[in-house]
């Protein structure tokens, strides 16, 4: 319609998460018609991004240094390890900002029907930063999933074996949350992991 | 949190349009986490286009040649143009494909606040085509708000003293639309515009 070049602009946006047809469509010509400068910058940040942004050699977490931000930091208790299945996760609890120990990501869970097993998700990299660490208290910060729970399993009893202890991140009625509107799930939960008042 | 370069992408990835915060973040942690390739072929894409894509000599729509593909293409009625707002507009009425002429493409309508005018839109330039290429009809379909109406009417009284036939695209009842649940303004206008049976 516009030309190859427009269409395959529109069809190279779909790769972003939640990005349809239409949205993309949007995209391309509002970054066309109105925003060169910010299509120019974008680009350039993502070609720089791809090329210097890895894994932290301490936590796995994405980063453009060695050591990322938070392993970094002299004011993180590193004696404090919170296990969280991805950058996002880890994301999510940095800005609740109530958390200042460090973190180890997976980068997904166990899962061998997929073929991913204790190497893939950097398990023995961890156990070795238990050893040598260490560490006062591991936190399992896994998805409340069958996959999220079997890891944090593995990973429990892996470092009990180390003799760090081991704890699981509460799940109950969420704050704010109406019993009405709870699923069940979570109610069953919330009530078996009642705690003295 | 994750270091500078990753911030300054989640910052960039908010120009485009209907990304927010939360959004950018989701993408640039996808981009940076499964999709490496798929995000330097978008940064690739990016700048191609920003730089080789400008506007068709003829209908100003956007396009990487000299002429875009509908007007460079021997099977479009060339002598009936249809003008719009926006190359969304044209995209929105090449996706329906029932017109076959070709198009002028205005880049918004006429708002002397923001000191837009005639010659913003290109005006002249539709004008010196009605007169070079000996058209048969002027389609306007600007949109129906007050700014797209006055536009239309300014640029209907110009084709008219050059004794083009000029016609306006209907406005009524949508299709499937349930009356019930129309706009009054619409309603009105239906009723007004209403045609023999």
């Amino acid at each position: 319609m516009f030309g190859s070049l427009i269409d395959t602009l529109i069809q190279n946006l779909r790769c972003l998460p939640g990005v349809g047809n239409k949205s993309a469509q949007r995209m391309a010509l509002h970054l066309l018609e109105r925003d060169k400068p910010g299509a120019l910058k974008l680009a350039q940040t993502i070609l720089e991004a791809v090329e210097k942004i890895g894994r932290c050699d301490c936590c796995r977490s994405l980063t453009e240094e060695s050591l990322c931000p938070i392993c970094s930091s002299g004011r993180r208790h590193s004696r404090q390890v919170c296990v969280v299945e991805t950058p996002a996760d880890l994301y999510a609890i940095e800005q609740a900002a109530g958390f200042f120990g460090t973190y180890f990501v997976l980068y997904g869970h166990l899962s061998p029907i997929d073929g991913i097993g204790p190497e893939e998700l950097g398990i023995d990299k961890l156990m070795d930063r238990l050893q040598t660490d260490n560490l006062d208290e591991l936190i399992l910060a896994t998805n409340l999933t069958l996959e999220g729970e079997t890891t944090a399993h593995f990973i429990a009893d892996k470092a009990r074996s180390l003799n760090v202890a081991v704890s699981r991140i509460a799940y109950g009625v969420p704050m704010g949350g109406e019993l009405e509107y709870v699923d069940g799930g979570t109610l069953n939960l919330a009530l078996e992991s009642r705690k003295v008042f």
